[in-house]
């Protein structure tokens, strides 16, 4: 019964990881390992520093390592992969999956070696295809391997309806299935604002737009930058995921997880409604669908396994 | 008795700024504006959005806005200047000084004009000096107009003594006078751990080291990043200081305060113990120093001046 | 744009009140003046002290003032009336609702002459009734006078639901119109765990249970403490009742509203889903209801007018 | 590697060890089981469900339970001691030390048996014999069992001092050693404001007033309250203690130790300076004390030895 700290690692240095690694450190979860690759192990080392020298004044007690080898991460309770590339320009889809498809397999051999009892939480895009290929690489139970993107779709989806409503964010509560981004199948009979139905606050061309708006959130923010993409958002997705599982919250947080019959997928990871404690996913809420709803998840679990079908 | 939100002004939109914007925002201190150029203005919308989109997450409820509209600012309680440039290879110290005056003149322009009833806190470096650029062109009575040096500097000293001794950051102190970097006059016989003086705790050789290092530890993130500077430790001390004032703590934190008679000096800026609170600075402690403290400040007021005549 | 802290006042300084102070102080949302009769004003100072004395600790800045003289709540923003008596054995409903309205009466008086500018929120029972008689005596407009039964009628039925799902009390929404405890309207339809209404996820006969729980909600506590009744949980939702108005926060909660029109009712006190911000009660939505819910609400309606005809 | 809740039991269900339940759950520390007589287990109960169901408000996930059985205890992480009388008019001292000595003793055994990898603090008067008491009974390492007494006085200490110089409570800091209340001594030169001696920022004569209603700080609280004793700077400093072992801080704490040669004395339960972690007290600072504060500590030692001569 001896009192550890947990211990988290984030597998990708850039300003996702980084901004994962302050915020999981900010909420004293654990401590802290960033890894990214031989080449970026300065920076990384420099971004950990630069935080744990905030965390006097924000108060928080938690190491923050910065590293490039995986030695460093050994016996982590959760590994967060931010990892891969982004899509570039004129890179066709299928070079981008098979790449990060890489980065991923190599990665999980890490975890699987230094932290073989850890929860895995993924981000990487296309991150249905990309939790898919850590699951099968790592031979961890399907509960122990997580993919983001419902909290991330939902928390934009919140924004943009508090902003529409002039109302609180803490009010405001959204529901997706299904793949990230253009994917995505909103469940907007499931959102509400103080527990009032959406459809009844608003005009149903002003929530379609809210939804289209939700479905883009990622290319708005690219667009924005001009360089890059968002690292706040997604941040504050992971973090949220990890301290479910860290504190045994069981809170209901959309993920993305293996299917096994639920909602008539078998053997693909799709973002579904679930319960996320210490054991990771602990069940999985299965929702009645409209028929539009049901042909909604199918193309995008159609896509989902187009993508599937890329992989090596 | 209005319960208008309070107005924070961020102005520089990088990586510090931004950062200091979304902590800002976290703790729920008010909306937060930040401003950067015309030409930076779309990727300052984009990280303002990317925050506001993490603040269902995080819980906080917050406006946080993107613009190059100084009109955006209007009325704020507090702005914070991050603006400006950092030294490139090659460029003299003195083309630094002149190209950010000529920035703290026309950002000061600005603030005078839209919010002038707040408060100032410069991070600009050569701080000292941009301080007091903003004092003389804002016009502000001394207590509104404020550098950050101290909170950083101690919160790196405190970083380094927590791991030397491994302890708590929560119980290390630390204590510094006069200029950031290497200019900075640790009083180490005021720094403690747990109350405890450091000297008694830690061998003047292992001190002397630490304190090398913290005046080094601007450098030390800028050649570990190898392409940028601190941004983490940097943002939460400048949020240390916009929380003491708008919520009128009286904090006694270590600021960049304008000297009129304090330790000897006149009419220039330098960094001492204040009381912060809603008045800004609000008093200005003055310790006895021994002969030896006394000159290494003279050498930190020196350079300070130094820096001064190069203003135009 | 003085940044001067901000003010509550709590009227009753017994464990609701006290807790109520305790908790405004952690969140330092400003300074709380706690009052009680002058007979216990030396307990109340007790209190009050005691409370500065974890702030060292809990790490919270708020000054808390124990007094009987209305004086030192000068100028206050929000003021907390948890003053009254309980009803004991034997005493009448009516002996009940007339000594409060007196206590009401004149703890009014002295927020009018002192805080005119405040918004008033009442906790004391019967709350409609007490609420009304404080709107009435104050002259305030309606938007600064709300009762409190809500929040807290909503906070143990989410409990009783999170404890009937092994769920996180975090993804669990209740949703609630009319009177506190008997007379309350559940409506459990608007009710969610992670937004999948409660009514797909629990049996009837459960879900009918803890509804009936929840009424009684009140009187268990009192039956468990054998002396006395709660205070955790009433002070909780008063604080977040008062957070909403002091940060502006727009936030969607019950509250108890005065009724001009709205839900068909005219002149009264009624709990209703409003918006909490720097006005007091914003808005207030009205949803449609089932014709057995306008039973209900007429009920509880008809029930809060027979206690107003006790009034003097 | 599991995730399981850590696990908190707080023996004694008065104001004190209520306030501390609920300050713990708040903080999401664990889960909190609190344990009172067989004759007041509904009250207990009842105060646990209150808690509870404040959470749904103040936003915590932690179970908290009310018992009289300490079956519910099992596999605590920390026990927390504040069961036993206060005395009462009339009552010797003697009479109180073996009044709670035989409680101590009965709460001790069921410890050991449901919980022997626990760390125990114990706050229940007069605590230096009483932690003595327990260390004994229990035959636990002297690391695991603790006292608290510095932190709460050195809250009150901090809490005056920042009344008298109008500064916030989070930069004074207060030094103790030795014995509770009258039998502290303070160690006023290791106390400061900002890092500043505060001997050098308030006159002797009201340092020493200042010192004197600390050591009197617990009858100041008993005498405005008229019925009962402090109990939110006392719940507040178990939390402190309690948060720096279960998070394995390494916070520097005043805490009452088991001492072994440190000071010069063997075999006795004085106030020390600690090192707080996973491992309960791992280490004891040792200063060099003056003559006036070695006899003031000798005094306060001789104080515990003669409590401890009365123990059965």
């Amino acid at each position: 019964m001896t009192l550890r700290r947990k211990k988290i690692s984030v597998i990708g240095g850039g300003f996702t990881g980084a901004t994962t690694a302050f915020l999981l450190a900010q909420k004293e979860l654990g401590d802290v390992v960033l890894v990214d690759i031989p080449q970026a192990e300065n920076p990384t080392k420099g971004k950990a520093l630069d935080m744990l020298e905030a965390s006097p004044v924000q108060g928080f007690d938690a190491n923050v390592t910065g590293t490039s080898s995986y030695e460093d991460t050994k016996d982590s309770n959760i590994v967060i992969i931010t990892a891969g590339i982004a899509r570039k320009p004129g890179m066709s889809r299928d070079d981008l999956v098979q790449t990060n498809q890489k980065v991923m397999k190599s990665v999980t051999q890490e975890i699987v070696k230094y932290s073989p009892e850890s929860t895995i939480i993924v981000l990487t895009n296309p991150v249905d295809a990309m939790t898919y290929t850590v699951f099968k690489e790592s031979g961890f139970p399907k509960n122990r391997v997580i993919g983001q993107s419902g909290v991330l779709d939902t928390a934009r989806f919140r924004t943009f309806i508090a902003q529409e409503l002039n109302l609180s964010v803490k009010d405001i509560t959204g529901f997706v299935l299904g793949g990230h981004g253009d994917d995505m199948v909103p469940l907007v009979r499931y959102s509400y604002a103080g527990g009032i139905p959406l459809e009844t606050l608003i005009p149903k061309d002003r929530l379609d737009a809210i939804v289209d708006r939700t479905r883009k959130g990622g290319a708005e923010i690219v667009n924005l930058l001009g360089n890059g993409s968002a690292y706040y958002a997604p941040a504050a997705s992971l973090v949220e995921m990890t301290e479910a599982i860290l504190k045994d919250q069981r809170r209901v947080l959309p993920s993305i997880a293996y299917l096994e019959g639920e909602y008539g997928y078998e053997g693909i990871y799709l973002g579904v409604p679930t319960v996320l404690g210490a054991n990771g996913i602990e069940q999985i809420f299965e929702l009645e669908l409209t028929e539009d709803e049901k042909a909604a998840l199918q193309k995008s679990a159609d896509s989902v396994r187009n993508v599937m079908n890329v992989l090596a």
